[in-house]
């Protein structure tokens, strides 16, 4: 014990959980009057963000969820989407945003897995979940629907809504008012669970990627200084807040006090449309929402007048799809990630003095990079997974990208032997394979993980993979991805029959449209002998190479 | 425990403690040719800055320095004392950087009590340093000159200079060359401490502020999100580094890669020429010092050709030091804090829908309050400091300015009694009284700890009265602050002679002058018999109205 250790402990005035809560408060406290949030022709001021998410917070503790309760929510971009952000953790529960697009039994897994004790479920997809509720125990789980007034259609799954959550916890909420801190909403362990995400992995059933309320903080302040937002952007709405919530900008907003402009659906004439009306001054999106901007009418592209900064990831962006958003008069960040990391830790940080001069395409070449390691994030290294040893920077030496930091996860639920695995070494595997630069950037060039990108969705090969399998006419059957201009990747089938079998291209399709999502069924399908090492694995490069000939 | 908790524990991958010393290290690994710093005709790039911090803080260890160790600082602003906030942190140690305006006195006071073992001294307070020196017993003490070539005078107290340290650590600093993460300079509990500051506060001996690694990250964060600074600013030190770790400021300059333009004196001529030469972007000042830019030469301020920002604090900026700015093109950042909040965490942030359409004279008003707390404060709030319950907020009511989060300091060092008294109640109580208006803004009125602001420095009353009280003639003393147009406060003597005694106002300021720095020496002295209450306690309210009209 040095004369540092005595007497200088932690107590209430010196030491606060970090937590995204806090900005809540914060936005809420010096800017109630600010716009949080613009939806059709509604607004919900800071100070009603807080006092709606209080209220919410306040009925959840009354109906039973506790800390590390788990509230699963089905929703588009819509304003309590984002309350629920705060408002699940405000009680110590874990939020689990589900991706609209997945099906029925998917979302099932996912309730069941995460062991959900609520599904919020935006009207649109009233339908959805109820295919998914008939394939779990009704008892244990609590519906809640949101009925969005600007939304004609739809259907509610529950008559119990958001707002009956709200009326439920208002008298709670005015008299807690507007607190001097947000103590009595924060958990009590910084390393406690915020959110669950599943994202699909090497194995056909998703992963429980477990987030929490430190790395969450971090991040949601990683975003601000990594994009230089300052002070009260307007930020709009075409990333999926339940992509991994939304890459933690839900919680960058309230650190700066932005205004959020919902979104249902990403196109094209109602982007330029709100980026006009709204004087949208960030958003999100992976390439493909940039190039089907870019495909948009001349008039509809004439509606951006003023700066604009677009964030992208999912996919290096082609130098055409760079040169042609700069041409718009949008910025473009490219930045780096994983559900596992966050989102975003890493960009492509632009080094003026030795850049600036360069041609567009050199400039778009570098810029296509994934980078560097962004402020929050304490290691980045592309290595060897089995020495861990760093691979020389000389831009041709192929090794898995590794991170660590505070912005990434705790951990796969209830899968100890996965959360290991990609623990190895003290560094997280990302499964992303990478060249490290001589300037110290890397630049993914393949994906160990059988991942396929497109449109910004992870789409497990191996999901696809096992499915074909089991087609009684499949002997064998392989996933690659193929380069697809408009989606980025998408997943290409590779099928022996058994003998004396026919099947359709036609019908393979038919049968994966039957028990996939719809974006994760193969656009192409080809008949081969599979090429396998002398030991019998699937050479996967070799069909990489083959369905780019398709 | 629940799902969340099981199998998801910290490791190495997914938790690292927070320290600006990671800072550092991105900044040198993604930007190793930028400029951190210009000194003169010198300059070092992040990866020298970096490379020079490894080699000391190896040194430094090599030499026996350890976690806990006190490592005391006398020095201008100049690279050593930047390289210092980051080597010293880096190999355990705790940086105390001393007030160069300090007598002797006091300065070995700092040293005995925060038990430094070594004491690093920049040539130009070489004198100073061995006057002190004779205060302290020599052989617990390793003495470092820094040798700065720029400076023609001063005296080297030692032969054993920060270039030996380097020289020392080379080796081994070459070998670890450029890491992809700087656990292996980080502390093992983010609650370990990093600097120690003292203060002048209520007792005439100063208290040691001790701030700890997980404070100094955020704060350095909050420094960069609550001015936008963006990256890469220009940023020229006016604000001296041992002012609570110039503000965390050396820290915030890693976050951003920024560059530090190095200044010995704060002298008009100076301050102009290196912001138009080095196009500086950001600097930070007391009131004090931008009057001092204001009343420079017409000549001097055309300098200025392009967009400035100030951050300042200390003491309110008058409406016509903020309306004086605004014409030389400099903004203003309000800010407020006390060495124990790590610097600023306070900002009288802008609204600009509500007053961007006022006078300037109306907005000069608005912007001279202190106003909310910033980005990473937890808890800001005028109470009552008994009670604890917040003053109502209508502008009048007089409260102790209280303050709770991560950026508070771990507490006063060796001194439980103190710090268990400034924690009171679960907030800190920061001794200023202030008014709470109506739109959640702060508005300081005065100080309820005897602190007299005078150009930025902080000075005791009692100090001065305990020394007016060993004076054989005196019989009474009170100090208090008197209002000065250039210093913002100025210490004010009210003195009573014993019976029989004579004593000028010259022969008290020359007795004052002998043992006290030379900031402290009361500019006025006079002599009454002192107001006291009913229960003989003196008057200050009484003294400050009587001073206001000397």
């Amino acid at each position: 014990m040095g004369i540092f250790d005595e007497s200088l402990d932690q107590n209430e005035a010196n030491f606060t959980v970090l937590s995204p809560v806090s900005f809540l408060r914060r936005a809420a406290q010096i800017y109630p009057q600010k716009i949080a949030l613009v939806h059709g022709d509604r607004t919900l001021t800071w100070r009603e963000v807080w006092h709606r998410s209080v209220a919410v917070a306040c009925a959840l503790k009354a109906r039973g969820i506790q800390r590390g309760d788990t509230v699963a929510i089905l929703s588009a971009n819509i304003p309590e989407m984002f309350e629920a952000h705060f408002a699940v953790p405000m009680c110590g529960g874990v939020l689990n945003a589900i991706n609209i697009r997945l099906d029925p039994t998917t979302i099932a897994f996912s309730l069941d897995h995460g062991e959900a004790k609520m599904f919020v479920v935006d009207k649109e997809f009233g339908e959805l979940a109820a295919a998914a509720l008939k394939q779990v125990p009704a008892d244990a789980l609590q519906v809640i629907s949101i009925d969005d007034l600007q939304l004609a259609d739809g259907s509610l799954v529950s008559s119990d809504t958001w707002d009956t959550l709200i009326a439920e916890g208002q008298g709670e909420a005015d008299q807690i008012g507007m607190p001097y801190d947000a103590l009595a909403f924060l958990p009590v362990d910084e390393w406690d669970a915020i959110a669950l995400s599943y994202t699909s992995g090497t194995t056909g059933n998703p992963k429980g990627v477990v987030s929490h309320h430190r790395g969450a903080y971090l991040n949601a302040v990683s975003n601000a200084l990594t994009w230089n937002m300052g002070d009260h952007p307007v930020y709009l709405w075409t990333l999926p807040m339940f992509h991994c919530n939304g890459w933690c900008f839900p919680w960058t907003l309230a650190v700066n006090a932005g205004t959020s402009i919902c979104l249902r659906q990403v196109r094209p004439k109602a982007v330029f449309e709100a980026i006009s009306k709204h004087h949208v001054t960030h958003f999100c999106g992976a390439p493909v929402v940039l190039n089907t901007l870019l495909s948009a009418s001349g008039n509809l592209k004439q509606l951006i007048q003023h700066e604009v900064r677009v964030m992208t990831a999912g996919a290096a962006p082609p130098p055409a799809i760079l040169a042609g958003m700069q041409s718009l008069g949008v910025e473009v960040t490219h930045v780096y990630g994983l559900t596992e990391t966050y989102g975003p830790v890493t960009l492509c940080a632009w080094q003026g003095e030795l850049w600036d001069h360069l041609g567009i395409d050199e400039q778009a070449r570098l810029k296509s990079r994934q980078g560097v390691g962004g402020p929050m994030l304490e290691g980045l290294m592309v290595a060897d997974p089995e020495t861990m040893i760093p691979v020389p920077q000389d831009g041709e030496t192929l090794g898995e990208v590794m991170m660590r930091g505070n912005n990434v996860m705790k951990g796969y639920l209830k899968n100890p032997a996965a959360t290991a695995e990609s623990f190895a070494g003290g560094w997280f595997h990302s499964g992303d394979l990478a060249v490290w630069h001589a300037d110290g950037y890397i630049q993914i060039k393949d994906r160990s993980k059988d991942i396929i990108i497109s449109g910004g969705e992870n789409i497990s090969s191996i999901e696809i993979e096992d499915l074909l399998y089991r087609h009684p006419a499949v002997l064998e059957a392989a996933v690659v991805a193929k380069t697809d201009a408009k989606w980025g990747e998408t997943p290409c089938a590779f099928v022996t029959l058994r003998p004396d079998e026919t099947l359709s291209e036609a019908e393979i399709r038919d049968y994966c449209r039957e028990h996939l999502a719809k974006f994760k069924v193969p656009k192409y399908v080809a008949f081969v002998k599979l090429p396998t090492t002398s030991t019998g694995k699937v050479q996967k490069f070799v069909l990489r190479e083959m369905a780019q000939a398709l």
